[in-house]
């Protein structure tokens, strides 16, 4: 039975949930087909996460490992392949909780990097599972700086082998997954030396586990890197290498390679490396970000028309907290933010299929702008969403912080995503040069990628708005956000010049404009958001009840971006204090308005109770009952505990003599 | 050996780091006491800490009671008592991982709310834990709102016996400490019955466990709530109670009693009890808050001097990552913050000192500024603090994100700080609630506390500074925070003017100006805060050393606050814009500055390797050595995962003939 103060909330939907689902899905073809998948994935007991808050690190493992195998069988069963319409979605129906993730990396190198032999050879093994592979990059003490790797590869001419050592601990492999106790080869990254010399960092393929025993080969120390905040059901890994040698057609050796006599040849462009990079962090964004973060407001805007907490009316029944101001300004935004990243990774897909199509033609030309796009908006998605799962944690109280939750997890897995596939302050200064560069072009007249065209032209101009409906006006927010996107960058580049000329080193100076820098990255990419949000809105022309609910959030999302950075945007007068008071304003309306629709709009996302877990985020909206039902189920239950007979009886057993 | 790269920074210390932890610590005899005790305690092996991050919640929770028990013998065996000055410095050697805590908060129910003769029976047996406590009074659906606790507790005339029930799933009590595996008794507050009248929630003392075997008393269902984000040594619980009966003398009676007949009377004055509220929210923000952020502080500012990433200057060697502006920008605003509270929290402890004095003399007038002030600085605090943990985690990269790191741990914890005694938002509202009622009355010329007259005068004024050096100078930045909080004030002041002469009902106003309210509460705290810094400063002048690095670190604060809350000084146009840029070029330059004492600046706060328990945070830097040999330690390492033997094996067996 479902819970009247959530059934309330559908009855009074301003738009078809059903329709805004197909729409935000790519067409009813896609729903029918997501669920399909969802459906098969969901009702098979191997593939169940029930009690994953219960299990320890080693169970979780297990679990992965159980389920990744599973899988291949499922694929078969199902007909579903890796270039079916299905295999998008089978990662989100398992919520990313399965094994060998890195094997496919492990393949992906092969196929980038290997020969056509080399690929011949190892990807057939790879796609039956017949070798585990993993991928070795990061060291112990070296991340993102990729010439700092200290791993060295010999060639040793007279036996034409590599020789693999780790020098030092600091060169030890560190966190590649899958490798502290599945793989059985790894892709090993290395600095390569021939008859002395060193010719830079380049990949091997080692093997390091037996295909008999499963035992350590010889050289090789590796295990598991042990317990992180989330992915317990990842083996991350350590690995060293004590003269391990292997045989020379086992470096990667499409692009380079070491002749038998040791002379070193290069071949043909690696340009194509740097758009696979690029593609992966736009990759992650859907799966690894954006959908966490639907599911944390699912989770915390539903439990917030369940849960009742004060009077907000004198002799009323206590009130719904979602009914609070300050409630809607922590859930709010976020729900909107939700929306406007999914559509900006729809841009994000559009633009790299196009590059890619561009690319194929071996025009390079937009590589640059990919890289600076997916790096930024890397950073932008990744800090925002953690963020506001964070806020849904929160906003839930107590009953948030409970793993069964499922908020718990779903935050300590995506602050993760803020530090892999680049650390993001180092992405946001990738992104800053980027936009330095096509700013001074843009000033000196040179033609610059068309998203930065923006650039060119500074106006020192005031915002027109009147009073508090201009403000929902797109064309007004997103001009503000332009202006203030064209400040941060010009008055940066302005600032560099200056340091420049008054003697500072160029090295110095880049350090010194980090802080700015970054902040104008930042407001490039959110401007972006902004103006992708609404021209989004505006193709909607069609369907007015989904259309007028979405110009709801665009406003919602744009006008808490002003008044949440409001000195970016007084800073040189461009807004009056005046001005922001009706953004204020209009910001403080639009949460009563889309409150109201607020359930609505995650149904929409539409996840089901298995794929949120969550003792606060079912369908029904049972919370207290599955709370006292999860929590029955804990192991802490499941026993009398050892500390009584040890520790408490002694003190507690002549007690009764004295009450 | 120490990391010569933690060494260097040892060596240009600008001040003596002995004499800075003495004046931390409030005196060199306090410093002296406080490492007695961490001694003692760390050197005795049931105290140890060295597993914590490998072990399951079963595991947690035994030794929690293990070192409880442990810590009756070992404070007989030191002659350490809970009135001697060895007894605050307990808690913080343990690092809070021990149980009983709530048997302390039953206890002190008990002799806040009990009769004499209540205290008599029961404070002895407490003590020498012949029973264990807990306090039951959160329930499933209830929290901040006492008044709506569902529990009931029915008197029954003819057996002279109170009788308990859960009405309903969402009256189950849940969170409380201690009960799901420990308590044999409990404080359970329920709305009291007597012929059918409510008279409101009371206090009962309800035995649940038997003190035989410990199994369950008749009519209480009671257990674990299972898994949380941390406090795994903690056993929360859930309690039901089916018709339970206590005797009469089970209500604690020292403010009301019921009498034989069923007659109700109440006598003396609960304002006591509010006291003890506020009392608690301080006493948490140091060992729970600023410790822990200290601790954070500590490990990753080491740690980024030992780690090395990128060159900063072409040809030259990697360069520690500290001395990357931008990780200046976040890890130096939170040391600053670090003392800034500190400070903060012995200006509170002064002024409830004083405030304990006036209330034994029956003066209960400075109780509203108290808990006006334990609200709102636990807010601001609680939350600073947790972002700030949440920075240090993010930057030191993925090792931050190892549990061996030690900081996600401090970060799941402090989290709960945000919400358990007051979720913070709540506080904030009553920390506004204060301040509008002063502004009103101070602009009516009525007297005020002290701490809110600055409220009285608002002049329409100008910042006068007229370059960056000017924002070094106290006065000035101390003045623009006064000027932000008054105009905050004053403005939803007048805000909830308007809504009430237009016609909104009374309710509906409060709430639809609570985000504004939060706001300039939030203003009121951060400006007593950078106020008492500076005075703190000012009260130094013979500590030479100390003086200028603390006069840097509270400059580096302020200006923080202002380049980070630009909009709230530029809204009426007290800053400019221009005098923005000057605060940000100061800004940039303290980080400069404070980046040369950073780790002395930590090495202050004297932690030791055991309290940090952290693989990054050493005393001696060496980082990668210590991740390797915890790493080792991991159960994912003792035993060869049966995944192989039942999933991998039957994939790889056959591999061998094919490569």
């Amino acid at each position: 039975s479902m819970n009247p103060d959530l059934a309330s909330e559908r009855q009074t939907a301003s738009f078809s949930v059903e329709k805004l689902t197909a729409w935000l899905d790519g067409g009813a073809e896609h729903t029918r087909i997501r669920r399909a998948v969802v459906e098969a994935i969901e009702s098979d007991p191997v593939f169940s996460r029930e009690n994953q808050y219960f299990q320890t690190q080693n169970e979780r493992y297990e679990a992965a490992v159980r389920k990744a195998v599973h899988l291949q069988k499922k694929m078969h069963e199902m007909g579903w392949t890796e270039d079916g319409p299905e295999f998008k979605y089978i990662y989100r129906a398992l919520s990313g909780d399965i094994a060998f993730l890195l094997h496919r990396v492990f393949m992906r190198s092969i196929s980038v990097l290997g020969s056509d032999k080399q690929i011949a050879k190892w990807i057939p093994l790879a796609t039956q599972y017949q070798l585990i592979g993993s991928y070795a990059q990061t060291e112990l003490g070296h991340g993102t700086y990729l010439q700092g790797l200290e791993t060295t590869a010999v060639f040793d001419t007279t036996t034409q082998e590599f020789i693999l050592n780790t020098p030092k601990i600091s060169a030890m492999k560190w966190w590649p997954g899958d490798m502290g106790r599945s793989a059985t080869h790894t892709v090993v990254f290395a600095q390569l030396y021939v008859h002395g010399k060193c010719y830079g960092v380049h990949p091997f393929i080692v093997q390091i586990r037996s295909l008999q025993d499963h035992s350590l080969c010889p050289g090789i120390i590796a295990g598991d890197i042990g317990p992180k905040m989330n992915f317990e059901h990842i083996d991350n890994g350590y690995l060293m290498l004590q003269n391990v040698r292997i045989p020379r057609e086992n470096m990667l050796n499409k692009f380079c390679e070491v002749q038998p006599d040791g002379t070193y040849v290069s071949q043909g462009s690696q340009k194509i490396n740097y758009f696979t990079m690029t593609t992966v962090r736009i990759s992650l964004i859907s799966d690894e970000v954006i959908i966490p973060l639907m599911k944390a407001c699912t989770i915390a805007i539903r439990y917030s028309v369940v849960r009742r907490q004060s009077k907000l009316k004198p002799g009323e029944e206590e009130a719904k907290i979602l009914d609070y101001q300050t409630q809607q300004e922590k859930l709010l935004p976020p729900l909107a933010a939700a929306y406007a990243f999914h559509f900006i990774n729809n841009y994000l897909q559009e633009l790299f299929n196009r590059g890619y199509g561009e690319i194929q033609r071996k025009n390079f030309d937009t590589l640059p702008e990919l890289h600076a796009f997916s790096s930024g908006f890397k950073a932008l998605v990744t800090q925002y969403c953690t963020s506001a799962v964070d806020i849904c944690l929160r906003a839930c109280g107590g009953h948030g912080y409970s793993l069964l939750s499922g908020l718990p997890s779903l935050y300590t897995k995506i602050v993760a995503s803020c530090i892999y596939e680049g650390e993001n302050t180092i992405l946001l200064l990738q992104t800053a040069r980027f936009l330095i560069k096509c700013f001074t072009a843009a000033r000196a007249g040179q033609p610059v990628p068309p998203s930065v065209t923006y650039l060119a032209a500074v106006k020192p101009e005031k915002c027109p708005a009147k009073n508090k409906l201009d403000f929902l006006c797109p064309e007004t927010y997103t001009k503000a956000y332009q202006h203030m996107a064209v400040r941060l960058v010009s008055s940066t580049a302005a600032k560099l010049q200056d340091l420049i000329q008054s003697g500072v080193k160029k090295h110095d100076v880049w350090n010194q404009c980090t802080v700015q820098l970054v902040q104008a990255a930042k407001a490039h990419c959110h401007y972006i958001t902004v103006k992708n949000f609404v021209e989004t809105v505006e193709k909607l022309e069609t369907k007015a009840g989904i259309q007028k609910i979405m110009k709801h959030l665009c406003d919602l999302f744009a006008l808490h971006g002003i008044f949440s950075n409001a000195g970016l945007f007084l800073h040189d007068g461009y807004l009056s204090g005046a001005q922001m008071d009706m953004v204020t304003a209009s910001y403080l309306d639009l949460l009563a308005v889309v409150r109201k629709d607020a359930v609505p709009l995650v149904d929409a996302f539409d996840f089901t109770d298995k794929s949120l877990n969550s003792a606060l985020g079912s369908y029904d909206g049972q919370v207290y009952q599955r709370l006292y039902e999860w929590a029955q189920k804990s192991p802490t239950n499941k026993q009398m505990s050892p500390a009584y007979e040890r520790y408490l009886k002694p003190l507690l057993h002549n007690t009764l003599s004295k009450l």
